[in-house]
């Protein structure tokens, strides 16, 4: 009843380990076994996170092999290769046998070829056959992240039949909220939900055919991850059906897959905005150099983005001799460039994630971030001019660092939100490396505007 | 059977709507019918997008009141507050009294105080205290989100009996697939699944108490909703029951909700790492004088630290005077940093948000950060060495660049990367502002190096 804090809960974990070591030591067959059912599978699984390898393996022989792999799933990643990798063929091979098809294959990506050579003789034919299928699909699309254990019913079928054959394959089966019933060449018919199974208990004689949905949410195998996981929140699904060209079922995606693909998708945006490649690791698995190399190259770009400011300045560079003053305030102007328009960039691009905004939208976003900026602009303009007299003790200086702030702030935030815009309108994901890329433009823009401004007032 | 691209989606809802007009104009009660029962409940709501709100409520009014609720949750936000507020006060108390609980209270935010006032007499007893009641929970937190329609059942029933119970109940309820077993004074005991209760379907006597897991995943009412989140992903649950501090079941938080509220917590993310409080509302609804200020006051904080900047180039003012070429290089150098700064601030926050990163990792994403820099920095200082050496025709002037560079850039991958670790140390959000706050301060830090390194070599 674990719903305190998690620093409690790893306090907990930690205090737990001596007792399943001990009870490891005296071979405690009961105790392992009580340990192992006692608790939901992935709190079994948390409290063993302090054991080595070898200990884990131990600890779960003593599960029955369905529980062994509910458990298993919610080791860390890591733990469950090394112990594929380490522990006894034949009974990884079972343990293999038993895991979620979709966890599976995502599993067995990142084991040792020759591991996966001598396991996958030890496999039942048809484990084989469907890890060979499911590695066929293309990542990120709707087949890489399907599972294959599916109830698939015929129409004809009742309801005490169809319940029946429900609670024979209960065990095997990734969800069982959904029924698909297709006909005998596996086109998809319609879905039936349990709910409606449930509710029809009195009439057990009732046919499928007539309890079921025709009209299915469906995925195609080749749709992307990110349209799947869309559609499932849309429709509020616990599973959406993936077919082929010709409606034939494959399998499902289920809820837990979607809030793994939201989550993961969320990530990578975040990234692009801060101009760094997706990592295909997490943070601390990725290899240094990898690690430079995506961040370098689009660092890279801004670089050279970047050496036209160098130009812009070298170019206004008599002025600022003459009016040595307007160089202490380049960076503060033009920062405030980039920082509004990085807010708006940001702004469009979650907002075109969410479906808030759509590219039809982008006379009233214009029109909202040009009004935005000249208030934004106005406000920062007028703090930059009280500063500016304090500093320059002139009017007639002074007043040129508002006129600059309005016009840049307001530059900056149409900036910001066209960029998403046309990047969407050119097909092109709109979080690409926006932020950095906003404030590179805002840099240039801004030097040549403060630069103009000045020899206006100036000369 | 839509499964193709969104735009064809739209064609196909569009192609539509002449069709449902006409029906409406016919009064061709059969055809509004078949149209409100033949589709998935999202996807008639979807259909009728292009119709005004007084057409689709006469559609509605062919739907039997609990499908017409179900329509009614897929129209979006705005659409429903409007139909509330404009339709028949009697027939919306009806379909009010049929909304999820949850889905109810949120809705009810948004419509005029006026028209609730009127509405909720209308409203059965139970419905009124439920809504109520639920108002009363703070927003994000479990109580907020949490519906409060859930199967809670004896543990002395038998699986016979639950299923019954189930059967009778299920249009009430949210979710069929856990019962939930509570006590007489409604405390949590335990969790059945629908899967274990079609599994026993073979011996239907077996008493709940016997199958129900008692180690139950539970979340405390007043726990934030971004935990609630993460504990349904990390157990891969379809709900997670909502308990008070005695442990008594107040309702269940579904995965539906779950979904909405990672999207919402990815979205808020997002908008602070780029300096944007949070918006209560979408981006084009929220209003101008709203989205400036929530903007505004992070800017104006940005921009008072960037006044820094001012003074740090006053500072130096008269090196710049002398080696004139020193002011154009400064906007490369310290947008340089800020990038750098970003891209390690950004990975550094999203490691923390999914747990690969913890607090205690400290030292090794340091370590890291620094390494990372070393080698971006020397790659952007070899650049700009060359860079340098056209634009200043001087060996002795162009080595100022690279060493700037170098020091900068990895100052920047530190700053990113230890401002997320300390402001969660201190409790705060990691993500508060700090894309831009990184930039700040490597604006500053990085003119002071920049001029510190020139003095080194030209005096």
């Amino acid at each position: 009843m674990c719903f305190r804090s998690s620093a409690w809960c790893t306090m907990i974990n930690t205090l737990y380990l001596p007792e399943i070591r001990e009870m490891l030591e005296e071979e405690d067959e009961l105790g392992l076994r009580e340990f192992c059912t006692a608790l939901h599978p992935g709190r079994t699984a948390d409290y063993m996170a302090g054991l080595d390898p070898g200990e884990r393996w131990r600890v779960l022989r003593h599960a029955d092999p369905f529980l062994r792999a509910q458990i298993f799933i919610y080791f860390d990643h890591d733990s469950q290769v090394g112990l594929i990798e380490s522990q006894d063929r034949q009974e990884v091979a079972d343990l293999i046998a038993n895991l979620p098809p979709d966890d599976r294959v995502d599993l067995l990506e990142d084991v040792d070829p020759a591991v996966i050579e001598e396991l996958m003789p030890l496999l039942p034919q048809e484990e084989r056959w469907d890890i060979l299928r499911l590695q066929a699909y293309p990542e990120d699309t709707a087949g890489a992240i399907m599972t294959s254990d599916v109830a698939k019913l015929p129409e004809t079928l009742t309801v005490r039949e169809a319940l029946n054959e429900l609670g024979r394959q209960s065990q095997d089966l990734e969800t069982i909220y959904y029924l698909y019933v297709v006909d005998e060449h596996d086109h998809l018919r319609g879905v039936v939900s349990a709910r409606q199974l449930v509710s029809r208990l009195g009439k057990p004689d009732t046919r499928l055919v007539e309890l079921m949905e025709d009209d299915v949410v469906a995925a195609h195998v080749a749709d992307d991850q990110e349209d799947v996981a869309r559609k499932v929140a849309r429709y509020n699904l616990l599973a959406i059906p993936v077919v082929d060209d010709e409606y034939r079922m494959l399998g499902i995606v289920t809820h837990d897959d979607v809030i793994d693909v939201m989550r993961e998708e969320a990530t990578e945006d975040a990234h692009r905005i801060a101009a760094v490649a997706p990592l295909e690791d997490t943070y601390l698995k990725t290899h240094l150099v990898t690690l430079s190399w995506k961040r370098g190259m689009w660092l890279a770009i801004l670089f050279f983005t970047g050496c036209l400011t160098a130009f812009a300045m070298r170019h206004y560079s008599s002025i600022q001799q003459q009016w040595v003053w307007l160089a202490w305030f380049v960076p503060l102007i033009i920062s405030s460039g980039g920082n509004s328009g990085s807010q708006a960039a940001t702004l469009v691009i979650t907002a075109l994630a969410t479906g808030d905004v759509t590219l039809a939208d982008w006379y009233q976003v214009v029109r909202r971030e040009l009004l935005v900026g000249v208030m934004l602009g106005g406000f920062l303009g007028a703090i930059g001019f009280v500063g500016g007299l304090i500093v320059l003790h002139s009017f007639h200086d002074a007043i040129i660092l508002p006129c600059t702030l309005l016009l840049v702030v307001t530059c900056g935030t149409m900036t910001g939100s066209l960029l998403p815009l046309v990047l969407r309108r050119l097909g092109l994901d709109p979080t690409l490396m926006s932020n950095p890329f906003v404030a590179a433009v805002m840099d240039i823009l801004g030097i040549v505007i403060y630069m103009r401004i000045a020899m206006l007032f100036l000369e």
